[in-house]
């Protein structure tokens, strides 16, 4: 394929030179690039080809890193990754030590900030045009967001406090290809197809001017009430856009893919005295038919066929089978609900809506909405599922404990993508949620390590607990567990020497190495106990009393060790007059690289090598 | 004072049978009632005078509790308390085991959540609404939401999410006095006040309306071009309103201290096939001039003299003296900013505003745009103060994560109101603070007993920590110390006999209790040492190598015990080879009831008595 001009680009400089021809050609060979090198290593492909010429427009208007781009959540930085002297390593994105998949200021300058979140760049892209205005420098910060990120109350926050401000150079590019993930959802998503759909909205103010600048000239003289009337139809008109009501200039909408004609109006957007709100209309997928028939495939994808765009069959896995029960559940009981935070598809839920879908809520990227709304359904006595990654979930801590827990109103969390998430890296991983869902009363905890033992505990979650319930499961599939293992999913259970001095301790997903390296240390004539906890909050005394005589403990944790399971069961032990030896094994800096799944578990000791190291320490080599 | 009204009131039921002279003459009972009772207990004063009408409107008009009112944050809620048969108790309010000065489901069926925080009413309000739908139900649901709280993210993602669904019966109050805490910040405040100053909304609507229709009769035939326009302008008419473009009918603007006007308005948003917005006008502290002067003053305010006005004067503390030295240290460096949402009097900044006003952010009730506009400050260069009750902080946990920890990006963290808070009760104690920033990397925790402690750290936060750094400082004045303590300020501190076997630690304001136990002990021949722990986080080795020898150490710590100091030391001890006696002293469960801070402080165990009964254990008695 021909990347004749893409080779060449090393900086951003290297764009201005060139000719519109030559932009357009360099667009295709961007995409070209996009498609193959997300077909071999996964990664997001529909936003990044929707944004294709938006990111070279910037460019060519823009200085950067002079002048910053803050593109929200991160996903769609692939082009700009291209365009600022990544080319060469391009084909490392996402994998083990490569480039990363969202924006890195520790891969590059031309990176402001490290994100995966969603909703936060005009909030950021604000204060740093803010710290440019004290400091007297007329450099310029444009947040690039999606009008799905728009749904989420952060972007509303940032435009309330901005658009008062008459000397920040802020320019927001609202990236509308009227999506989330899935179909985008929500008043807003309807108010900017509206706008769209009209017409030209500054043709509309100009032709709605001239027609009333012409009124006095119909024919009778214009008394003083008409006159006012006159004047509050044009401040009206002025300000009945969302945007300039809340302070913004609005311009748009603009054909995302004229990199023309995004040019002119980023070049006039520079010259307002005010922050810009610049509604770009894009296409997902743009260039790739598959993607643009099935943007919400192609969104996160992994490796697949160029061709016929199909990816590698997967297996049955956590997600799925949570959805396929929820239906069972939902068939039989009235009153459960789930809702979701735009994730439907990723967290099994797609049968699901379509069966039930008057109790079925897609709140949009609103996760502190989403456990309040919760709150509200389980006031009307409903039984709501909140479905939701481990880590957006961080989002609505304080909903958790302030309009959940502390309502003892039953809710179950559903914690999807707990633990390492593997190629998302830094911004995704789920290893804080058990820390944080620890610190709150009312709240009960499990982690299931197979498809049954979920089932068991939403079947539990509904019918026997009280208040909020959280069931954390991994990304990917249930763990390998021995044929001799008969469980009783109560508390916890154990596996291997009843009565070993020995225990290895632990939950989830990595029980499933604990029990290979059980079987390899007794081969050894190394005896031990492992003791799998099943219900992690609140850590039952029982535990205490079946640990407190072992000589030596080795607690396994799949998440940061601060505010975790085994720090907590450390002081019960402690207070409890324990005096053997003790070894926490969980994540001790909360911040994990990319990687694959097995890999980063290899990496923080929690694999089942490291396991037999570290238990085989208590028999003395 | 005539009470002959309100005291026959004995539920919602009694309003229904009054007059409108009666309904007034009960507003103006209530009144007195109100301002009698808050100058003798404290509590919420401006706020609730400002809704005494509007409250009376929605018991003449709804079912309670079949019919549910949310009240946002919940302090407006004194004159729904007095009309659900709890004027008997009334003067109980803020009081220790008496009404709470806010919503207690536990206290009355007529209050339908918990709540302190903002902006969450219109999610719990929409819940309760669609499981209503989903019942079958005709029942209403009102959430009344205050144009300060309309700053809050929250309040637009449930706009957002209920503006399409045509079936929900709610009804929004937008209970608009332009006021948050303190003057409203931010485009929204601007964009009401537009509604409000122009001219009756509906009436605008109608006489351009009218206008419209008179175009073709002024003499020439109506080209489809001309047509077309007045659709247009006509479409555009009766979308410009922001709530209506999210789905919403909008009402109002209405005077909200005219009963009869309020009832018919109220009346009217029951028919529409749609969910409601109602916007009211009404005055903080109206009825008391003194109140309506200087509505901050007597938004949250303790006893006053009725007449005047005044209160006690009030001596030095925390939040007075953090304002003062942060001016300090904005006057000699111009890189010192300082945000708050919507908080500047509560955390001591009124002279940095008045002063820094270029270099000061008032973002409205948004914490966690605050954190990540914080976070675009520090990437320009700034050095920002985000100055934040405890319990409001809970609300940007995320964000303290992925947008200021994972950036490596400085700033500080001021944690005014750390520990317990008294009377606000449940929602407000700032308790979790320190077990939510502990499972945060990159992140440092100060803990100051005294105001010259507390300066030393905020030195030490600007110019030499890096990364994120908090400094937690409780409500109220520092703790008195004893004269022979002569404090290093470095990680720790040693109080007491150096070599003593049993050991008390702790940090913060209680260190004083544990002086004062110190000396007890001492006279009953007791020896101990205390550990005054300085930076909590990271918890520095050396205090580990410090304690481990002892014989017995007790830790005592004002915050929830899940994720707390006291648990981390437990692990590290444990790890360490400790086998001596351990005991923690925490808050261990976490929603903690109103009551005076002594008392709270006592009813944990965390007061001088207890400390000498529980350290005292050591010596076997």
């Amino acid at each position: 394929m021909n990347n004749s001009i893409l080779k060449n680009i090393k900086s951003p400089d290297d764009i201005k030179k060139l000719s519109y021809d030559e932009l357009d050609e360099l667009a295709s060979q961007i995409r070209y690039e996009l498609i193959s090198t997300v077909s071999k290593n996964g990664g997001h492909l529909a936003s990044n080809l929707g944004v294709v010429e938006l990111t070279i427009a910037l460019h060519k208007c823009f200085y950067s890193p002079k002048d910053k781009f803050v593109f929200d959540v991160g996903h769609q930085i692939y082009t700009h990754k291209l365009l600022t002297g990544r080319y060469d390593r391009f084909s490392t994105i996402r994998t083990e030590g490569g480039l990363s998949g969202f924006p890195r200021p520790n891969e590059s300058e031309h990176d402001v900030f490290f994100t995966g979140h969603s909703s936060t760049s005009i909030s950021s892209a604000y204060g740093i045009s803010v710290s440019e205005v004290i400091k007297g420098s007329k450099n310029y910060t444009v947040a690039v967001i999606g009008d799905g990120a728009f749904t989420g109350g952060l972007a509303y926050e940032a435009i309330n406090n901005a658009g008062r401000n008459k000397d920040a150079k802020l320019i927001v590019v609202l990236n509308d290809n009227e999506m989330s993930i899935s179909q985008n959802v929500g008043s807003i998503s309807k108010y900017l197809t509206n706008i769209r759909t009209t017409r030209q909205y500054f043709r509309l103010k100009a032709s709605l001017e001239r027609t009333l600048n012409h009124i006095p000239l119909i024919g009778r003289k214009l008394s003083s009430g008409v006159y006012k009337l006159k004047t509050s139809i044009k401040n009206k008109l002025y300000n009945s856009n969302m945007f300039e009501d809340l302070g913004f200039r609005y311009m748009g909408p603009v054909d995302g893919h004229n990199i023309h004609k995004l040019t002119e109006v980023l070049e006039e957007a520079k010259n307002i005295d005010r922050p810009v709100l610049l509604h770009v209309h894009t296409k997902k997928g743009k260039g790739y038919e598959l993607a643009e028939q099935n943007p919400s495939e192609f969104h996160g994808i992994s490796k697949f066929d160029m061709d016929t765009g199909e990816t590698v069959a997967k297996g049955p896995n956590f997600s799925d089978e949570f959805g396929k029960y929820l239906c069972e559940l939902a068939s039989k009981d009235a009153r459960i609900c789930a809702i979701t935070a735009a994730m439907s598809l990723g967290t099994g839920l797609s049968e699901y809506a379509q069966n039930y879908s008057d109790r079925f809520f897609d709140v949009g990227i609103a996760e502190e909405h989403a456990v309040v709304f919760a709150s509200g359904l389980s006031k009307g006595g409903m039984i709501p599922f909140f479905v939701v990654y481990s880590t957006f979930l961080q989002r609505c801590y304080d909903q958790l404990i302030h309009d959940a827990a502390l309502q003892k109103q039953k809710m179950i969390i559903a914690v999807d993508r707990a633990g390492f998430v593997g190629e998302d890296g830094e911004t995704h991983q789920g290893i804080f949620d058990v820390a944080f869902m620890n610190t709150i009363s009312n709240f009960t905890i499990y982690a299931p390590s197979t498809y049954d033992e979920m089932r068991k505990d939403m079947y539990k979650a509904v019918y026997k607990d009280s208040n909020v319930i959280a069931i954390r499961y991994p990304r990917g599939s249930e763990c390998e567990i021995p044929a001799d293992f008969n469980p009783s999913y109560d508390v916890f259970d154990i596996y291997g020497e009843e009565d070993a001095e020995v225990s290895l301790v632990t939950y989830g997903r990595i029980f499933g190495n604990a029990c290979k390296a059980y079987k390899i240390l007794k081969e050894q004539g190394k005896n031990i106990r492992i003791v799998k906890i099943n219900k992690i909050k609140p850590l039952d005394s029982s535990i205490v009393e079946v640990l407190k005589d072992s000589r030596a403990i080795y607690f396994f944790e799949e998440g940061i060790q601060n505010g975790g399971v085994g720090e907590k069961l450390a002081l019960r032990l402690l207070e409890a007059g324990y005096s053997g030896e003790y070894k926490l094994t969980a994540v001790d800096y909360c911040f994990v690289e990319q990687g694959s799944v097995a890999s980063t578990i290899a990496k923080n000791n929690l694999d089942t090598d490291s396991m037999i190291e570290i238990v085989g320490g208590a028999f003395g080599e």
